[in-house]
């Protein structure tokens, strides 16, 4: 029995990490779940899926969830209570499911517990790239990745055979069809409403600017120790097949299945087995075509990060500060649709390049990136 | 270095596998090479490669082969001399490229002097079956997929997850697209021209029937110790998808590639790793979109096939040798195209069961398959 502990319970991924979960209770248990403010989503999990543990991060909320739960429930509040639970010895596997810049200070600390981390926290490796490497290797643990591109990559890799290149497939989002014209035209509506996956409002704007292929670029550079060079963007509309590798004799492997993200994350957790799921077959032949081609230029967010993944350093960082600030502003409508990336291309120019040492290095330069924004738009 | 003993040398196969040797020089050399009787082409390719041994099943051609050889390469005739040089201490890897039958015995040679062999003949395991996996365990060694479909699900495995279902693609050959009206009047020329595969005649027709099919999920059957009912076939007319595995988790791994055999011919040789080749990358983006769809139910070779390898015993025996020697009459003009199914059928309907117990009664059973066949077309 693996026990687990879900950071972000209460998101896309958190929600779907309990589904799967309860389909496999003969080998997985919810040790732990941990949410941010939703006190209503939280109790219902907690009363559902009877975890040892609920955390949430918002303190003001502490007393109420006390109060709606049972006395067999621990209930711990705030940072230091996560953090209290992330270290806790009774479980082994941390779903690290906070998204943005918020979930890497709560993976790290499960990295520090010597944790195995299934890890859908993209910003935690784009963010703190080489230091959270380290961080695993000293800690004599491991990343699995439960993103669905990396999770297929992840599937594909074979120790044996050397690795040339990884295609990371892309549905290019609801615009991938659009001439530049008409990108300059969407609206928050029409950017919301992406073809294949339903996934939470951040992850969908930067699927739609194709940022989020850029911020997996840089996740799978370091999670696969894969230069830059070697990892190609696929638009592949119907998102069927989640990633290809290529080894050195040409030959390439692909992982397919219907978009979801149950498994990928059931793989994170029943690795390096597989679990028998009731989950429908694929049947190619009933979806008939699949559809490729190259990622058009004007998706500027996409070369912004490549560029900046390549160049290192704080460079990352401010990319990924730069786009969730943006896609705030947007989804605020603050700015256009085109102006995301254009805030972000500002904020790699200006923000002076600095070299990082450590995570308060990564939080400073995150939040310098963050007050640019807030300035530029005033 | 690996050395090898490619028996077929001068087919399709085995002059692949000697471009594939010669372009991983550091790797791989040929220790032997054999023929059946086309001595100008064995001739070339013993100056050329300079193995140490070279056969030739055609005894009549020994003196012919001596005086145009170097005394330097040993040099064996008919089937007991071949046996001697399959049986050599020397090397490693049999290539067992020789088609139909006739490669059965060979192969079995090989398998019973414990070499690795890297299997290109269909037959050993369509007639052979548990016979042959048998004497493989016995002799504590191991067979390697040549054929792009099975090396393609061998490439997908994986020790740790449970195999659910094997997806094998077919291109569908020149007439996946006919009505069954349109199919009763193909001509001979029209069935020699494959879209995707540059192959012998006899597997060119049995690609147009969908035979070929069959023997595959024969070979499959037994190669990966799956049943019948979890092996699909799948029309993916470009050949870019070369086969599919799905696990219990419902995830399916899939192998690309452009066609060519030299891939699964190179990885056989240097299993479990990846040699770099020069050879092109795929480019999906290129391609552009990728077709599936059901095979269609007036194939009836497969259907057939499929029926034969349910019942086993003799009836696999049965429908190869009644295929093989259709094709043949198809090939000399001598039947239609549709007529190859049905003799096919006549022959597994009319022919008494076996069981098999030895080789002697696979050769007995195949023998009087083709009598059967030749006294049915006179």
């Amino acid at each position: 029995m693996k026990k687990i502990v879900i950071l972000g319970s209460t998101g896309s991924i958190g929600t779907q990490t309990l589904e799967v979960i309860e389909e496999q209770k003969d080998d997985f248990t919810a040790f732990g779940i941990v949410g941010g403010s939703n006190i209503d989503l939280l109790t219902e999990q907690a009363l559902k899926y009877q975890p040892e543990w609920v955390g949430i991060y918002d303190e003001t909320k502490y007393q109420e969830l006390k109060n709606r739960l049972p006395e067999s429930i621990n209930i711990v509040a705030g940072e230091r209570g996560v953090f209290e639970l992330v270290s806790h010895s009774g479980y082994q596997i941390l779903v690290a499911a906070i998204s943005g810049i918020a979930g890497l200070k709560s993976t790290i600390k499960g990295i520090e517990a010597g944790k195995v981390i299934a890890l859908a926290n993209k910003e935690t490796l784009v963010a703190g790239g080489n230091l959270i490497l380290d961080l695993v290797k000293k800690h004599n643990t491991y990343l699995l990745p439960v993103d669905s591109e990396h999770s297929a990559i992840f599937q594909c890799l074979n120790e044996n055979r050397k690795l040339k290149k990884i295609i990371l497939t892309a549905s290019g989002g609801p615009f991938r069809d659009y001439s530049e014209a008409q990108l300059q035209k969407v609206t928050l509506e029409d950017a919301l409403k992406h073809p294949n996956w339903s996934m939470g409002k951040k992850i969908t704007i930067d699927s739609a600017t194709l940022a989020n292929k850029a911020l997996e670029i840089i996740e799978a550079h370091y999670l696969f120790d894969c230069s830059y060079e070697n990892i190609d963007v696929l638009i592949h509309k119907e998102s069927i097949i989640h990633s290809m590798v290529e080894f050195v004799d040409t030959s390439i492997l692909a992982q397919l299945g219907y978009p979801s993200m149950k498994l990928p994350i059931q793989f994170a957790l029943s690795y390096p087995n597989s679990l028998i799921t009731n989950w429908k077959s694929l049947d190619l032949s009933q979806i008939g075509t699949l559809n490729f081609s190259k990622p058009k230029s004007y998706f500027k967010a996409l070369s912004l990060g490549i560029e900046a993944g390549k160049k290192g350093g704080s460079y990352p960082v401010v990319y990924n500060g730069a786009n969730e600030k943006a896609v705030e502003f947007f989804l605020n409508r603050k700015i256009g649709f085109m102006e995301i990336s254009q805030l972000i291309e500002t904020a790699l120019n200006q923000i002076p390049s600095f070299k990082i040492n450590s995570f308060e290095d990564i939080e400073h330069i995150d939040k310098t990136t963050r007050e640019f924004l807030v300035r530029g738009i005033r």
